[in-house]
């Protein structure tokens, strides 16, 4: 049942209060170097890491130190991959629904402008600039059967279709823009290597329709992110090698055949880069039996939300101490909000849970903190990196009753009648 | 389609920047009025407001003028009351694997304790003090059918079952405690009458067994919140004063007759409370147009979470000065996020939209903003309130960029490698 360890982890909590996030630096930065590894065949790779994911800027920092770019799409991300001393074309501008306060940061920047709306082109002209590289989000509707997570791309308000794609490169060619990229986002924690292939082929073939019918030269596809990660111990992490070649493969055939080589390859994934190597560390606070063992930790909804708010969403769960007992107990492994899905696991198998136990739930390292919220006056916990050489640095402090009031006006409540 | 208007919303679009909430204390504080005009025959009728559902203090200082008293589940939630100038009895305390903090303030604040597991009671006497009035919350397990939204109550992890009940009260006198309640909350979002009518009998029911069986007086009855809103314009407000009969002709028969009487009868609604008076008020920034009609506001989930995590939740959309227009264009009404469920509306049918149009989303005044979250950077929303008088208060500024960051120590960031 073990996923895999972190050293010295009953130290930590004896300095570090719990509830509070762990980061493997070491793991992490092992991954993103698998990441360039494998795409060494296109001289220019990149990957654009997207910072919803985990904007923790610490984080950003390391990964922008293994050559990522960053994918933003709001104008808090701007300033957080420009707090990390990224600028220019390191950042990739993917937003819809866009204000135009964050239109402007981009462009200020000099981030790569990809635009999920073909109104959002007379829309810069209008009221900011057109950037000198511009890039385009597609969306193929019903040609493509998106995955669970992310839904039927007909359905997702994301991107241009089609003859949208077309009309648009046509229309920023004619306002004198020369250089092109291409971008789809259409899977979310998809764990089938074909489906990243099928995408980048996909690309390609526009590529190349669209040079030939409007006459201009493609510099980049990014093919998105959405590769996902092993959550439960009998699923398997995509081999990357298999991506690789199959797009390899793809691009020889659709653009190197085509004369449309160099083309830069770009990914924006987010969950595999971060995932699996963060731990929200807990402790039990409260056992309790009714109809169904309960086993309350001192974290709740507030830290994680995924497996409250999707009900597949399965995060395996260890016991510091007891990895090699019998998992033969089934738990409901709780938070402490009045609200019925804040559990982390239903149905469980553990071994028997006492008060105190550190109870490790795996692979929050992304959509993990940044989702948290406030409900029930819950706060956010701390963020901590265990670092290569064995240091511990808190990447973010604890959220505190007085940040949660911060909004509130308790002088002006005072004279409140 | 229209549900209900909001006095000068144009002119306060003109003063605010939106989104924000907007609400209406005339029209809560009516409504408050007939929640406790219906319970009169109960002398000592209280409603304890769900500070879970909007824990705004100007709101919850509103509620407390009404008579109302405080439901209260987390620390913040009890200071929250105690700011408001609530203290003793006025406060309940219902919370679940609870850290031992929060009983504590709950215990110097002098708040009715309601436990949620039969282990506390021993919890409480060994590392603080056993309260003078004790109350129990109970889970009757496969006895009810619970709501779609609250879930199966053998599924849920909240309360004590019938067994625990009794031993529960009889250890508690035997600790020397004399003043008891009794407590359930086991629907949510419920429209139905009669199902409150039933909650309170089988608490009446409990207290005619229990008091005989161990022979303790019970002071209150807590029967819980749940009430539902209609949400859907087809839908009709449960009549408070079919619950209030109801459930008199079972006190009737089950206390009085029983010689139980006088037994208080407590509720801890929410949603009902300012779910209704609660309204988003945003505007279109943009419109789009690929598979679908998408008209994308200023707001998020971050305002508003419940359409996204809900699938089933609806909240009734209204354009302003559109309202007598006819209905007939499809849109998906989304936010800003990188996140395919960020919609407030699914296919639904409403007037030609234009970007600037005033769109106001109904019913948000429970469970909005409270659950709102920072998932891609975005910032939740001011909140104002309409007085009676016609003026409007801001009583919670907007969350800024800076808020955002405050858990970031940036100078750490610049030294770090």
């Amino acid at each position: 049942m073990l996923k895999h360890t972190i050293q010295n982890l009953k130290q930590i909590t004896e300095r570090y209060q719990t509830p509070f996030y762990l980061y493997d630096e070491a793991r992490m930065l092992d991954n993103a170097q698998k990441l360039n590894a494998a795409f060494t065949w296109n001289n220019d790779f990149k990957e654009y890491f997207a910072v919803k994911a985990n904007p923790n800027p610490y984080i950003l920092k390391l990964l922008k130190n293994q050559g990522f770019g960053m994918d933003c799409s709001s104008l808090p991300e701007l300033l957080l991959a420009e707090k990390c001393g990224l600028a220019g074309e390191d950042i990739m501008f993917s937003s819809n629904n866009t204000p135009i306060e964050e239109f402007a940061k981009a462009i200020e920047l000099g981030a790569i402008i990809n635009l999920d709306d073909i109104n959002h082109i007379d829309f810069l002209k209008q009221h900011l600039s057109l950037p000198e590289l511009i890039c385009f989000r597609y969306n193929p509707g019903n040609q493509r059967t998106g995955s669970t997570i992310i839904g039927y791309p007909e359905e997702a308000k994301f991107g241009f279709t089609r003859d949208q794609l077309f009309a648009g490169y046509r229309l920023a060619k004619d306002y004198g823009i020369k250089r092109f990229g291409i971008h789809a986002m259409i899977a979310s924690n998809e764990l089938e290597p074909s489906y990243f292939i099928e995408t980048a082929e996909m690309l390609f073939k526009l590529v190349k329709e669209i040079s030939t019918d409007i006459g201009i030269k493609f510099e980049f596809v990014n093919i998105g992110g959405g590769i996902g990660i092993p959550y439960r111990p009998d699923e398997q992490a995509v081999d990357l090698n298999v991506i690789s070649e199959g797009i390899k493969n793809s691009y020889k055939s659709h653009i190197e055949a085509n004369n449309q080589a160099p083309l830069k390859l770009y990914m924006e994934c987010g969950r595999m880069i971060t995932g699996p190597y963060g731990y929200l560390v807990t402790k039990v606070r409260h056992i309790k039996q009714t109809y169904k063992n309960f086993a309350g930790l001192d974290a709740c909804m507030a830290n994680l939300m995924r497996p409250g708010i999707y009900p597949n969403a399965y995060h395996h769960i260890t016991v510091l101490g007891k990895e090699d007992l019998v998992h033969d107990i089934l738990y409901d492994v709780t938070g402490s909000l009045c609200e019925n899905n804040d559990k982390f696991a239903i149905d469980r198998k553990l071994p028997q849970l006492d008060i105190g136990d550190i109870v490790i739930i795996h692979d929050v390292g992304a959509h993990g903190h940044t989702m948290g919220f406030n409900y029930n006056g819950k706060l956010r916990s701390a963020e901590l990196l265990l670092r290569k050489n064995g240091e511990i640095v808190e990447i973010r402090r604890a959220e505190t009753i007085d940040d949660h009031f911060a909004t509130l006006d308790f002088d002006g409540l005072a004279r409140f009648i």
